[in-house]
């Protein structure tokens, strides 16, 4: 842990201080999710894996790293293409960090696809998948809360940032062949910075004023479908991400001048209206559908050629991939 | 994992659904960290711990319970008193996650205090400590990055919360104490939503209007000293608790409607006006002495007699105390 530079810290061997990559340790496309659990199920998905790798544990033909601060990073390949799984925890701040330490390490354009788990403000049911097509972000706004003059309101909405809309296209053709018609959604994500206050839960033991935040979310915005914690942020800085990864000035025009496209979608385990709550047999049944789909969609989604991307040389991609063959 | 209700979910075995405690198993005086490795490290501290106890492991004296989500939560005693430990990761919605979940399963009055790390705006160097006596909020202000109307500014600064005043006086006199003079300093801290943008952090690629932020900050407030990430939460949500946890409504006065008290001190790890960063050796040498000023000032502040605090009948503490003395 000597970092050189307090700017952005990177210890010796070149890994990022949080999120714990290095470059050739990340693929161009990046599944992320919050619980490492989830991404050990997922890793199943990759080429290669033993079937009788024990539960709860990384397939040993594939890449892993666990960082200090719980990131968990599983890189290998799904049909032959390179592809990512990071786990991040929860929160604003841990997409935040997900998503710069991974793009400070990566050349060429990247895709990053969320699959995370949401209460549901819509139709859609426990177990469903929605889709949203773009997203807002729910502040507890702290000044309202202060001394001082009066402060409008308690919570401030956000205006919305879009998914990519290829990749909402992409997944939810597959997330439908997956899971089925009639289990898929797509609208509007709010993401809250609370699981409680800023997500409209009634708690007497603090000062919340949030009696009336479901009206307002549907007020703000009446498709508001989703309500989960992380997604907004990718959404985000996906939008306010520059060209300065990409390797030639053909590629800023394809991808907006954004160096990330982004998507995501979400298992509803909470349902806000009726107050029911997702079985764990349903997310063992549902999880491995929706991350399927989601490989699926990683490696559809247009990224340019070979050579725009990070060099596989000296990547684990490449390495893993010879162990394999041999 | 079967949750009951969607407000406040919680397991059959009454366990909260992300930071995983339940009642009898957290004390009314509780440390907050970050790391779960410095939440082990200073586990060494409670009471009857073994000192040939191993690196990395909890003392098997000390009841302990990790999360599937992250949270590990250490509970015992430190001269006698009942104290917990518990390692939230980072981010302002952990530290959400923690205040709420555990208010939600301890009866009467709670003392939380962080120990956390800090970057540096001020004279304060790398090693020494800072007990902020109160903290804002510095947020992106993602408006300004969405299309639409112009926005005034890219980053919002937050009206200003304040620690409990004893405590924060009680822990500069015992860091001082274990530290020596000239290495505690008090002054504002900044928490910011991301470690990067929003501590002006320069980073090309994204668009995050950041160059300016330093001098934002000190005209926000002059004695702005110390930026991270958590501890404006900690102190906000202390001072929006209900007196609804406490039993007696003699107490309500004596703490000011509240029913959490809390600070926070934090180690210096980067010098951001010098760009310097803490070296792996200073971390191990200051986290102990910083610990274990911060037990001393946890039993030292005042909370009541024994009758409003949480049972300690089926406690963990009392288990774990009879255990010892057998």
């Amino acid at each position: 842990m000597s970092m050189s530079n307090a700017n952005f810290p990177m210890d010796a061997e070149g890994r990022t201080y949080h999120v714990g990559v290095k470059r050739g340790e990340l693929a161009n496309r990046v599944l992320t999710v919050g619980d490492p659990a989830r991404a050990m199920v997922l890793s199943r998905f990759l080429d290669g894996v033993d079937p009788a790798t024990p539960a709860k544990t990384v397939p040993t033909n594939l890449f892993s790293y666990s960082s200090h601060r719980g990131f968990l990073t599983i890189t290998g390949r799904y049909k032959g293409v390179p592809v990512s799984i990071v786990a991040i925890g929860m929160g604003v701040s841990m997409m935040d960090f997900f998503v710069r330490e991974c793009r400070a390490i990566v050349d060429g354009p990247m895709v990053m696809i969320r699959l995370g788990s949401c209460g549901s403000l819509s139709d859609a049911a426990v177990g469903d998948i929605c889709v949203p097509s773009s997203s807002y972000l729910v502040q507890r706004n702290v000044d309202y809360f202060a001394p001082g003059d009066a402060v409008a309101k308690p919570y401030h909405l956000s205006r919305q940032f879009e998914a990519d809309p290829e990749i909402t296209k992409v997944l939810v053709k597959n997330m439908t062949a997956s899971l089925g018609e009639g289990h898929v959604w797509s609208g509007v994500n709010a993401t809250a910075d609370s699981f409680y206050s800023s997500q409209g839960r009634q708690d007497n033991n603090f000062v919340d004023k949030n009696e009336d935040l479901f009206d307002e979310l549907l007020a703000h915005e009446p498709n508001t479908q989703t309500l989960e914690m992380e997604t907004f942020v990718l959404y985000h800085l996906a939008k306010t991400s520059t060209a300065a990864p990409l390797k030639h000035s053909a590629l800023v025009n394809i991808h907006n001048n954004n160096s990330i496209r982004a998507g995501g979608c979400m298992m509803v385990f909470a349902q806000r209206k009726t107050n029911g709550f997702i079985t764990k047999e349903d997310v063992a049944r549902i999880e491995p559908l929706a991350g399927k789909a989601v490989f699926d969609s990683l490696v559809e989604v247009e990224l340019g050629s070979e050579s725009e991307l990070h060099s596989s040389v000296d990547s684990v991609w490449e390495e893993k991939a010879k162990v394999v063959c041999v």
